[in-house]
């Protein structure tokens, strides 16, 4: 058996955590914050078979990929005659940090 | 050395961290929600020599061991005619899933 | 790869974490409590390559090692006709626990 220690956006959790459900996988979920990515990070701990390894690392790649969003900074007009300044950025969101270790035994009461 | 990483409902932490001290075992609780159990969980990381083990496992079976209770739904008699709704109803209570990883290194400072 | 789950009092993480990325480690931060140390406990999960698990271990040292801090205590003079109820007492402060974990397998997505 193996343990995933997942680390990933805030934004990302519940969709990741539905979609693990939805694969029959069950994870619990630890409130963190900061290091390994941005501001506002979810730990997720995940114990699966040690061939149910792959399955889960899709769902995480497939619901945690990174990508950009475009965002336009809340700037008021008046405030902003540059116009540069109105122009939506890209800022880059999603990522997962999992460190999978073994399992050396496991019990449910 | 092992480090038990212990998921049981958060009803059943403060009963299992007395009866955890009181056997000589420390823990550190993490908040954490949902998953292997019910809403409302709370993972526990305890660290003991591999000859503790046994003993710790027999601390949380006899703590967190899977039970039912009877509860009374609230239902004010005027809006429920029907007896049966005014019925208790068993529901589970209880249950733990533990993690056992061997610990490489152990340090304190 | 090696995960060094470490658990360090509240007032020493920000100290911790800031040296820690200063030295080029990043970590997350977990709620927790109690415990391995007193009331207010912070875990951190910290993913380093095996060969910096020393440096890893020199910084923890340096930023949370156990010592003592003088407090008077809160006592109105009036109320603490005896002098030495407002003696300065010492109290012992920091310390760290860090289990040291082997990674069978990283991925960053
Ligand atoms: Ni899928
Ligand atoms: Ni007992
Ligand atoms: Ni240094």
């Amino acid at each position: 058996m193996k343990l995933l220690i997942t680390i990933v956006q805030d934004a990302d959790a519940p969709g990741l955590i539905k979609a693990l459900s939805e694969h029959g996988f069950q994870s619990t979920k630890l409130a963190s914050t900061g290091g390994f990515l941005r501001e506002g990070s979810t730990t997720l701990l995940i114990g699966v078979e040690d061939s149910q390894v792959e399955a889960v690392k899709d769902v995480i790649r497939e619901k945690c990929r990174t990508r950009t969003r475009l965002i336009t900074p809340g700037v008021p007009m008046a405030e902003a005659p540059d116009p540069f300044l109105a122009q939506p950025v890209e800022v880059r969101v999603g990522g997962a940090v999992v460190f999978i270790l073994n399992v050396e035994e496991f019990m449910k009461v």
